[in-house]
């Protein structure tokens, strides 16, 4: 654990990375335009469009943040415990948890539906670029010229979507200066096959996350339906049966979320010195406001598990990435080859005014540092259907293009898969999360603020968070519904407290938002500068920042030197019993009990681990390893504590990605969990 | 628990109650003053001086934050185990795990000295508020005023430590109307007798710490010692052996912390919108990083235990303090009060210029937002020792009347004290908590300053932490010894990088100081002034803000009414048991074997906490609760949640002070923990 989108880390933007001077095995390459020759160079592979788009329509996005792969003709999907516990969280209840207790369905009927799981398979990717600029007035305000790119892309996303029925994302590249529209063939009817406990997919738990050597069963499989029954699929992945060798060439296709190579020093400063920070404030008190919850019993604890292990392993993420930053030689680094950069851009006889970028980029980490913290999307299930609810029943009054990103036709189905999500939502959670929320509120806004005057309402944060959740009707699905159905003028109509809260900051949360577009629009236009700044000095041929859409990375299986200690590649089932016992006693050391019954069946020699040099990022979780000939060898799982300033830093040296051994899922299936029913569809 | 001294709320300064419209059983009393007139008026009671000289003699102050009392004539001195526990902590290792396990001492020699601690007993009280207004200079500056009062308090203290032998404070009271020299006999010599296990202790954990109804044994036993033999004493406890009645009128003398109750309504909005947030993101962070280190093992947890507990509870204190703060009906009630006194004061003949006074806080409180988070004291044990050192070194060269607070004649016992303790000092847990202050630093002044560039040295904070800590010897006592005997010379010149770091900042320690001594000045003046519109405008006659000082409080045994529900007043043993099993399986509500194995021999009838109306806070841990007999009934050792506003606003109507009741100390004593001959010294 866990490689999944770090919590909060959306951002608006996605930057060019530094492209020409690529360090060893880094990049995450576009699969239309993959680095082939770099492929041919280091390793003398060759990676023919066949295999390409085999492994690329066997690879699949989930909408919960991660990757995954297909293994079967008959729809099984492979994906990180991890990844699925938000979805193994929502089927739980206090009788069947699943969290503790993991699951395998016997039969098909026993297979259990994800409430709001929504699955992409990435079917083409056309290059949109000049549309995009030539509908944008290269002379307009931030504000306006925002509008217009909002324009066209809300456009060729429903042209797309009624023209060929898949889902249509335009996916911003090189900070501006590509646009890519993404078409994906969608799967709503995901269901649970198998997982196991979380004390074998997370062994070790927060303790030994992005630790390594590891023994992580971090695998969950799924299926997926279409008409009701198992998909039936031509792009799957086939398994590897061989042991990984030290100094193999292997593939990892996934979804990497977000990077910031392409980051000038300014902007990493502001990194170091505010959002960082900011951040790890925030989600220290999450977690400290999650963990006085669990304290509350065994049930509350349940509740809230999910949420506090994604808090926790944000926090343990950018408390690494932190760390990175306030050692002086990695803004040294950086620093040196951005002074190089402008010398050289300074000499440069038709390109010198692209350096105007720097300065403004730093004017606008500024404005940035300003907006920290103003929010009012409080962080709760409830308020969070109340505010879309608003949203949506206001933008369905305008034409299509000139809604809200997230609003329009094109996007339309995926919001109505989260908005009307059987998910449970438990009031005494929400409480307990709104009211720290509205706390928080007066903390930013001030206590004598209007509006925090208004949303208050005269109470206390913990009085009126009671007085919201108690008298919401949001919690059921058919309330939701209603609403949605219902329209604006049923929605602005509505007496329900959590609508009328939505109501009350829709003005300020737009004000906010547009606010925010303004200055992403501004930053994005710095960076297409920064971005040709790039090109013209050093060349072409690179890869863009992580948009969380499907790269390619590749690398080989390395062990590294730590603290003068050699770590080995990969590690076996032994290993995780040696594990268990030298931490005998400690917390989330406990193997369980299926585990502990099958040491004598298991084949102790198994791979279970291993770590490769692939560059990956938080949202790869899940993602398939292949080999040469596009088969299984492995599952993306986490990054090593090295691996945690990859964000705007590769490194091979000691940076890894770590992954379950195909070969250990194998052995696990059949010898711990009984399920050779299961282990007999994987890659057929 | 825990109403110890609540972690980092050290401040400068000590405030002026509103006096004269105290609500019910308010305020905590100076006993050079006592609220006669009130405890006749109400409970016709007669508070004889030779009756509040035998209970001001039988109190003691603890330097490590809290309060107890002597309990029999050989010397045994009662305290909460959470004030305890700083010393069961030092005195544990690995094999001997005290605050695990508990003790019991069952004979003198068998009876552990702990490293450093320091008791204090109130002899007697003077004032010299005469001599400290003519040695200050009415129109001097605030800085220039500091000096001078800094100067004349040192000298009254070493003229009385001359004359008398006896530890000398000066304490500034209401607000610096009043100074009053504090006599203490110190004892240095306290041994350990007998502690409960931390499961009996500190039943219910974090999750019940501020809550009520409780079953908690928080109480341990010390002796104190003289020329190595028990202290024999003539002022001690008798203990009471009736069971506590609904109504009755109970006493507490403690040393209350510190109260806000003087502060404007500007100076609450400080605490509400800066100073307390500030410190629960402080708090948080540290909580985070002790919890973490406490994952790497049993021997790190036991460790990180002590301060990790500590933390827990000053922030979730502080998060009550903001919950208060953040209800608007809070503050509408001081508003309301201000206003009142305000526009009588505005038609004062004489007086209405005090209403200066107001504003004056208003822009003070800016100048404190602007300090929170400057410091360059590292919250390090090595680091603090360094620091002190290279303090004492170059203060020993002035004259006593210009040196520091804290390291004039009078209060270098004290420092030696702490500055020599033998506790032991753990590398591994002061890297990490360095490494994080280090990294905090960077954050607070940001990674270009030049004090920040020279305390990292060029790397990174963890690395400069382990360097730090791997290459100082200030961990052994020896070694401190040499630097404190070698004198400025040997100080200055040494080359422990620990040393060197401490004078690399000291300099910038010294000015962050003097401002901060500056500000308050500036405060205290401004509130002196509001305490004499007070005086004017509503009357004489109440008490001052809390001091650290011993205090009188009183009220009566009463329960309250919650959420509807009645809370009875008492609990007893029964109860105790039943609420283990009520809770089975959660953390920190198993009760000790020792409990379980004599369930059948304890009175389950006996009483066990009882909550009273006294005005208690933080450094009230550890107080007797005596009756009018001044016998002993209780021990404080919490106040319930409602309580948690009293830092700025007393309230009887749920608010309540939680105590262990004596004849329970008794039971357990003899029917659990076979402590016959313990028991048999107590009362007598």
């Amino acid at each position: 654990m866990k490689f999944q989108l770090v919590f909060l880390l959306m951002t608006q933007l996605a930057f060019l990375s530094s492209a020409p001077q690529l360090k060893g095995d880094e990049g995450m390459f576009l699969f239309n335009d993959l680095p082939a020759k770099a492929l041919q160079d280091r390793y003398g592979f060759d990676a023919s469009e066949k295999w390409a788009n085999h492994l690329r329509l066997s690879s699949v996005r989930f909408n919960s943040g991660g990757s995954g792969s297909f293994i079967s003709s008959n729809g099984l999907v492979l994906t990180n415990h991890h990844v699925a516990s938000d979805t193994l969280h929502k089927l739980s209840t206090p009788e069947r948890n699943l969290i503790d207790h993991g699951y395998l369905a016997t039969s098909i009927e026993q297979e259990l539906k994800a409430p709001d799981l929504e699955l992409n398979q990435l079917v083409s990717i056309e290059d949109v670029t000049g549309r995009v600029e030539q509908a944008v007035d290269a002379k307009a305000t931030p504000a306006e010229s925002a509008k217009q790119r909002r324009a066209i892309i809300a456009n060729i996303e429903k042209e797309s979507l009624d023209a060929t029925g898949y889902r249509s994302d335009v996916v911003t590249l090189f900070g501006g200066a590509k646009y890519h529209l993404y078409r994906y063939k969608k799967y709503t009817d995901v269901r649970l096959v198998w997982a196991p406990e979380t004390e074998a997919a997370f062994f070790g738990g927060d303790a030994d996350n992005f630790e390594y050597p590891r023994y992580n069963l971090d695998a969950t499989i799924m299926r997926v339906y279409e008409d009701g029954k198992p998909a039936q699929l031509k792009n799957f992945l086939k398994w590897s049966a061989e042991p990984l060798k030290s100094g193999e060439l292997v593939f990892v296709s996934g979804n990497p979320g977000r990077t910031q190579r392409i980051f000038t020093v300014a902007a990493l400063k502001y990194l170091r010195d505010s959002r960082i920070p900011y951040l790890l404030d925030y989600l220290r008190r999450k977690e400290i406001l999650m963990q006085q919850f669990s304290l509350e019993g065994k049930e509350a604890s349940r509740r809230a598990r999910d949420e506090l292990f994604g808090i926790q392993n944000s926090r343990k993420a950018y408390t690494g990435m932190l760390a990175g930053l306030q050692n002086p030689l990695t803004l040294q680094d950086k620093q040196s080859r951005e002074e190089t950069l402008l010398a050289a851009l300074a000499k440069h006889p038709t390109d010198s005014n692209l350096a105007e970028a720097w300065p403004e980029i730093a004017a606008i980490q500024d404005e940035k540092a300003g907006m920290l913290g103003k929010s009012v999307s409080f962080r709760s299930s409830l308020f969070g259907y109340a505010l879309q609810i608003v949203l949506l029943g206001q933008e369905d009054q305008k034409p299509n293009e000139q809604r809200l990103r997230g609003y329009t036709d094109a996007a339309r189905d995926s919001l109505l898969q989260s908005l009307l999500s059987t998910a449970p939502v438990y009031d005494d959670l929400e409480q307990v999360k709104l009211a720290d929320e509205l706390s928080r509120f007066i903390e930013t806004w001030g206590a004598d603020h209007p509006l925090v005057v208004q949303v208050l309402a005269g109470k206390s944060p913990r009085e009126r968070a009671a007085e919201l959740v108690n008298g919401t009707k949001l919690g059921t699905v058919a309330e939701r519904k209603k609403l949605v159905d219902g329209g604006n003028e049923a929605i602005s109509g509505s007496t329900d407290p959590m609508i009328v809260l939505a109501l009350a900051v829709e003005k300020e949360y737009r004000r906010l938002r547009s606010e925010n577009e303004r200055i992403a629009e501004s930053e994005r236009q710095a960076y297409a500068q920064v971005s040709q700044a790039v090109t013209v000095i050093e060349g072409t041929g690179g890869y863009p920042d992580a948009t969380f859409t499907l790269r390619l990375a590749f690398g080989e299986v390395k062990g590294y030197v730590e603290d003068g200690k050699k770590i080995s590649a990969t590690t076996d089932f032994a290993g995780a019993y040696q594990h268990a016992l030298a931490h005998a006693g400690q917390q989330d050391f406990d193997l369980p009990k299926s585990w502990l019954s099958a040491e004598k069946k298991v084949n102790l020699k198994t791979q279970l681990n291993f770590v490769c040099t692939a560059d990956i990022i938080g949202g790869n979780s899940g993602s398939p390893v292949v080999n040469r000939d596009g088969e299984l060898v492995g599952l993306i799982f986490d990054g090593n504590i090295q691996s945690l300033t990859s964000d705007y830093l590769y490194s091979d040296q000691q940076a890894r990605a770590v992954s379950v051994a195909g070969v250990g899922i194998i052995e696990a299936l059949r010898a711990i969990y009984n399920a050779n029913d299961l282990a007999d569809q994987i890659g057929k």
